[in-house]
């Protein structure tokens, strides 16, 4: 059974995305197909579409916060079946055998995940596309079971921002006693907020823009710093023990490291780029200070980041858009205007052209 | 009583070190007065007689690695007598209140500890003067005892080259099991392979030059790369937990992060600049890797750390000479020529001009 597939491709760095009809693997006797319901429109979208990360493919279909529902099961899958409301995040297949994979941390399998869209497929050699599509085909190791009790649209960007912001947060194990600053208020930071309160830290979100206190409060910031007034960022000073940065652009984040305690940790999640202007090496030598990264998360905590969204009514903040409104979202995204996640109603695909 | 002391200073930023007279503040009745014997040459007293920090007050004298002969007490020391030999390090004051002091991590002192040279006495105001000097003044909680099994000449490092390595090994429980990489062989370097060795770890030395395989297998290396050759470099891809980076000068972080495992650390401690060519993002957020700081040691363990090495009969290299001899040790170890620390023999001050 081979796949006809309808989506929205980007077929070069500089093109719009457009409609674009593709053929998917051929299900596997492990392989879940999902029909996509919806799609969280991040970030890096926006990066690999236009090549900003030197490494792209086309034509690549992006998209890679994926809900949708289970249209087919191979013979051997035995943990869903036709009609699960799933998830599929930004990795479908990974070694299987190397340390990291049998930590269950696929994210840094040694020999590379199988990422969601612009990767090969491990077996077959085929172009992996992702969710601004009809339907996808997973191996059911890399497929997530989403509860009843999620609001299935608001669900979407989780797979992607919600795993990116609460996997360092377990890793570094934030919670009472801690105080915590989110870097940047978009998909990303917005997520780390909720985290981090529901994870009982004291939390504060430091901004660029003025005028942002009432959502940040709503979304659970205890406390908000506009890292543009020196005053209010001398008098954080010293105050956090970890900084959760999701800042997708380079930033200057010196200032930021003056208001780590000592031992305190800045934590960068959004940035994939080189660290200018440079990182002052004095401010980690001061203050016994560290800069750490961290990259989505594994499956088996993807699911437990979905349970705990599901058992503290966790959402994302989206603004629905139809497949068509992409180019649009991305311009308005690149202006950080969205609250705070885009996510695509695959319906309006079969308008599509 | 005021003390005359004789030493060597640098009375400008471009002025090669001289003969310089100068009064050390009146001991109070917690100090010590320590007659010098030996003093090392650290790396950072160039930078900062060269005022290559921005920091520097002149005339200044410098000189952290310190052994005397406890000459006088005052009315309320109690843990020291005339005779003793006695260590001071980096520092000779601290708040003794803020939190870093309460856990004896007086170097990360919330209020500034006060440093040995190019410092204000925290309770008169007058300048600090480092070793490179026949006396110091110094409060008793900055004293350290030195065991009669340490040679007191190789002993001297350890108060600043010593404690700057061993410090971060213990703080990040480097030990049995691990893998462990010292980037630069000097005076740090030299004594981060002993120490890793001791503590038990699987220990590499990253060196630019061939040839220092011998030298690196007798300080305690098990392996030795050539961080100049991309095979031998590639051969250690996600191979080390840690990292201890021991060179003083900007430099390339990012070969070295591909060679650090997931979760791996990368330490500086030599480094006090902007981290130029940038550290690149990725190479955190791909392996959940850290580059993180450590600041010399506090006062406690840098005494640990002497105990240490009187039972593990760890010591420095040193090559001996006398204070008229500084110009030119600069020199030499700016071209890394120094086998590993050059230790004045203060005796020789009595010649000197």
């Amino acid at each position: 059974m081979t796949l006809n597939v309808r989506g929205f491709a980007a077929l070069s760095a500089d093109a719009p995305l457009a409609p674009h009809n593709f053929v998917r693997r051929d299900p596997r006797d492990t392989d879940v197909v999902v029909d996509i319901l919806y799609c969280g429109v991040c970030h890096s979208d926006i990066h690999q579409a236009r090549n900003e990360w030197h490494q792209s493919i086309y034509p690549m279909v992006p998209g890679h916060e994926i809900i949708g529902r289970v249209k087919q099961v191979g013979a051997k899958v035995t943990g869903f079946k036709v009609g699960d409301t799933v998830g599929v995040g930004c990795m479908v297949d990974s070694c299987q055998h190397c340390e990291s994979c049998a930590e269950s941390l696929e994210q840094y399998c040694e020999e590379g995940a199988t990422m969601t869209y612009n990767s090969h497929d491990r077996h077959d050699n085929m172009m992996t596309y992702g969710g601004y599509s009809e339907q996808i085909v997973v191996s059911e190791k890399f497929v997530l079971r989403v509860s009843e009790k999620l609001d299935i649209k608001s669900a979407a960007p989780l797979l992607c921002a919600g795993i990116t912001t609460y996997s360092p947060l377990m890793h570094w194990k934030v919670g009472k006693g801690h105080k915590v600053a989110v870097v940047g208020l978009g998909g990303l930071g917005h997520m780390g907020l909720k985290f981090a309160k529901a994870l009982g830290a004291d939390v504060t979100l430091f901004t660029r823009s003025k005028g942002k206190e009432q959502e940040a409060y709503r979304l659970g910031a205890d406390h908000v710093v506009l890292s543009t007034d020196e005053e209010q960022m001398a008098a954080v000073k010293s105050h956090f023990d970890f900084i959760l940065d999701t800042v997708p652009n380079p930033h200057d984040l010196n200032p930021y490291l003056d208001t780590l305690k000592r031992d305190g940790t800045h934590i960068l999640v959004g940035l994939i780029e080189p660290i200018e202007p440079a990182l002052h090496s004095g401010k980690l030598v001061m203050g016994r200070k560290t800069v750490a990264g961290s990259l989505i998360g594994g499956i088996a905590e993807t699911q437990e980041m979905l349970d705990f969204c599901a058992e503290h009514d966790i959402s994302c903040d989206v603004e629905m858009i139809d497949m068509q409104d992409i180019n649009g979202a991305y311009e308005r995204m690149l202006k950080s205007d969205v609250k705070y996640r885009f996510v695509v109603d695959m319906a309006s695909l079969k308008n599509a052209g």
